[in-house]
């Protein structure tokens, strides 16, 4: 139950809504220890097959993106959420979302657009609010003709290093 | 006169900035029965005629847009609020949106993307913001050739029903 | 140092989002009273070669906007900012930004599509947020092949008026 008074719910949805500001902020400036700091050490992060699978803790989800996103300059932009309190320290967080994603493969310009929902789940530890968990759950994707992303691209970055 | 005290004038702004959340989200998830709960019973919908004109109430807004947006993929994503209260439960608020909209013509790909702003206005009713008018003003608006929306696709989708 | 309380820094947030807001929208609308009024006598406004370099003052950057802008029609929309205060009257704010511009050369129809973030400041001077310096720093921004904007716009404008 929320439990929260008037004014403590409303500076929590501020600090809820400024994580997520520096989370979308860090991963687009490719700042991953910011990144990493704002995720607890237990969070998971589950999304569709183009945007990773299952991907694991932040620490993890970290190592595979510096290594598929080197090279492509990305746009994370998240809307109107939805915040939900289950307890004054747990928040269920739904926000509509757009990415839009350009790289090179050799001459080639590519690119991907795409838009859904983060599902997202925060707690409050030690007085700080960290994500514990993300899902993204796509609404629709469009990619450039022949585009590789994800595992292809770390591949051909491998072969190309 | 807002004569809301500063910290319930707070709590009125995330309320109706959660209200706009939930329409955005309903609607794009096409969850028609949440999207006309938040909507007053005498509520009036008026858009520019691209996007369906006078649409009436929002029980009459959903009945059309089963219709139109059925097999069409919408991405609604609304920003930055200015919010005015005309009295502590009556307020005017104007966001800036961008819609993006993906569907088949037979085998064709087509595509809706459009810019404008929401002008709404909604009411605190029995202790719950809903909204009471809609109107979408647009700034710009583009279509694949040979797009078909509204009642255009309405008539499309009979036919081939 | 921080020393607002819970309530006034709500308050100082919510109205510095409200200013971002109304500047944003009156950009859009081309409304150039209601977006000097935003600013204050002082501000300066930087921004990269393409986006108008060193543009001095609000009103300069008025007198500018004003001719580049004649017959483009915009779309410049902020997201989940970060906004941090030096003291109760003096923050700075990074908000994730997109913009979209379109125009006609002739016949010919152009665009632009950009992303960056902006880094302003914004200070509390006689009750009321005024800004006080904006740089946008993009991250990428794409244009129609054969686009001129700017001061090249002007140039062409100047030229068929």
């Amino acid at each position: 139950m929320d439990a929260l008074s008037g004014t403590e719910r409303l500076i929590a949805l501020s600090e809820i809504q400024e994580l997520k500001a520096r989370r979308d902020h860090s991963l687009d400036l490719k700042e991953w220890d910011t990144y990493v700091s704002l995720h607890a050490p237990d969070h998971v992060s589950s999304h569709g097959a183009q945007d990773g699978g299952d991907m694991g803790s932040a620490a993890d989800v970290v190592r595979q993106l510096a290594v598929t996103l080197d090279g492509v300059i990305t746009a994370h932009h998240s809307h109107t959420p939805v915040i939900e309190f289950e307890t004054p320290e747990k928040a269920k967080c739904v926000w509509a979302m757009e990415d839009n994603l350009y790289w090179k493969q050799g001459e080639e310009d590519h690119w991907l657009r795409g838009f859904g929902f983060y599902h997202e789940t925060c707690e409050k530890r030690d007085g700080v609010w960290l994500f514990t968990s993300r899902s993204l759950r796509r609404t629709h994707v469009m990619m450039s003709p022949g585009a590789k992303l994800g595992a292809e691209r770390a591949a051909l970055n491998k072969q190309n290093a």
